[in-house]
């Protein structure tokens, strides 16, 4: 119960969600993808979903089968600059140092509470590594919940002043309620902490517990000084949910192979490639972060080298179009990027 | 596909399934557990269902957050003399020594040829993991998931003759859909393997693979040599569902705690603490196997010290006398134990 009231805090967010709810409805008859431009893309979506969906038709996959497995980081909500996982462990550091002082000394919680964001980026793997096992484990299950949660009420993107459960792509939360409407079980298959994620998949994306797949780490099953069991969150990974973790993760967690699968990096190129090799109809699709106006250009559109976030590199692209894998552009597929567009 | 296609081939335990079905709802008005004596434990169960579906009341539990959790082995279906799984294994042990001929004379291997059932009985633990690994691991999932359905197909419990597969138990059977008819998602949460329950749980119990948490191992992407992509069992343990690997395991796969638990051994102890130390109305059933003459007597219903096989411990039992968990008493509960019973 504590679980749903802490949602209740998410007002704003649940009115958005209900009223898009209420919009797609009422246009369902003449288009279940009103933010799509009438392109290859969303072509290839609607397709997809009538070929396999028909009843008595060669494609047609029974309901219990139905699985589309979606990326979060830059597939449904912003990655760029940083992904918002990050952001919450290095905003999350002070308070970590607040309960041990020592810390304070110790690198990188030093460089991070510096509050230098040059020096920040430019920190080790290890040491983000470090950073993650402080701010993410050692606590209850609940502890994590709950402080998450507070920490998503309060904290806003730079750029669009907003919180972070906004900047989710309104043509992706389309496809998600059409596949749902054609009765497809939508999954978060994320490289994200599966924790995280779950403290807003509901609200946001619709998406409940159960349905979300990330990176993982094992829990441990103690008692408090009341003899009351609880679960704490230990330093020790389970499943790292990138590359090839990602068709692994799907089968530990889900068992079936997906339908169709959606995602926008190189650490999706293995869930996409198993999603394919299903018999019958399968759909695989990348997003490409074309457009620095409404949202960012990085990756292939731009000629860049990959970056640490969001690498969509030019193999991942020259394969893509080659195996029919569908990219979509965010400047030239999608009418609307967020709902707080004017 | 072929996973569906697979399924059909299980016809006579369809048809049992559809006929209970159909049954079932012609009863429900009166009677949704006509297999159980109206005695506490039934009573304990309609009551439970009854307080936390009714909206409105005190105890009224929201859709979305109606799990209930069942271990299999001993629970749902017949685990004596030896769980089903185990009898696989020692059973694929000959076809595994065909394709490796120089295991035939090495240990454990060598024992479980020669068919003497009291040397089989008697082999160490670490044997048995040496059995399971070979027999478990080492293939791609597919193939497996062939394999354990042809022997489901065609192995018998020795006792009944039947396909062990018609060794459940039809009170828990209408338990089952009394709380999924109620809007309840049943799992499954068993120590034994996840792919090997996965195989027949749809069809058995009406429960999709991605409902059934169970001990599992890891697995590897890699390609064969047309470069399609495939996933290979590997020996290496990712969750021991037993004892506190079912909280953990429960959290890892479905991120919510239980409303209801059923289990019949000290390897649910936790699961049903755990469930029980929620919020609001909780219940945690134990079935006790004391009917030798319709199934089997074992554990505190005999005196007799616990088995390696269902260890349902006079500890446990005083333990959820005290703690309000209820027992089912197979031999008081239950006026049918299987649907073939005259």
């Amino acid at each position: 119960m504590r679980f749903l009231r802490g949602l209740l805090r998410y007002g704003p967010a649940i009115a958005l969600v209900g009223w898009f709810g209420w919009s797609a409805v009422a246009s369902a008859q003449t288009d279940p993808l009103p933010s799509w431009r009438d392109r290859a893309a969303k072509q290839a979506i609607v397709k997809f979903v009538q070929d396999t969906t028909t009843e008595g038709g060669p494609s047609f996959v029974p309901p219990p089968e139905r699985i589309a497995t979606f990326d979060q980081d830059g597939t449904l909500w912003v990655e760029h600059p940083m992904y918002t996982q990050v952001v919450y462990c290095l905003e999350r550091v002070a308070a970590v140092v607040k309960a041990k002082p020592e810390l304070a000394k110790v690198e990188p919680f030093k460089t991070v509470l510096s509050g230098n964001r040059e020096a920040i980026a430019k920190l080790p793997i290890q040491d983000l590594y470090k950073i993650l096992a402080a701010t993410l484990t050692g606590m209850s299950v609940e502890k994590f919940t709950t402080e998450a949660k507070a920490w998503l009420d309060t904290a806003k993107d730079p750029r669009w002043k907003r919180p972070y459960t906004e900047l989710t792509y309104l043509p992706m939360q389309e496809v998600l309620r059409y596949l749902r409407d054609r009765g497809y079980r939508t999954y978060i298959v994320t490289g994200g902490g599966q924790d995280f994620v779950r403290v807003y998949a509901e609200t946001v994306y619709g998406i409940p517990p159960e349905q979300v797949v990330g990176t993982a780490g094992a829990t441990r099953y103690s008692y408090d000084k009341q003899g009351n069991p609880f679960l704490t969150k230990e330093p020790k990974l389970l499943l790292n949910d990138n590359d090839a973790g990602k068709p692994e993760g799907i089968h530990l967690m889900i068992g079936r192979r997906p339908y169709a699968a959606f995602g926008n990096s190189t650490g999706d190129r293995q869930m996409l490639e198993y999603t394919r090799a299903g018999d019958g109809t399968r759909l695989a699709m990348l997003v490409l972060h074309d457009d620095a106006k409404r949202e960012y250009a990085y990756g292939p559109a731009t000629g860049l080298p990959a970056t640490r976030v969001g690498s969509f590199t030019q193999a991942l692209y020259d394969e893509a179009k080659r195996k029919g894998w569908i990219v979509i552009s965010i400047k030239n597929d999608w009418k609307r990027v967020f709902t707080f567009e004017p």
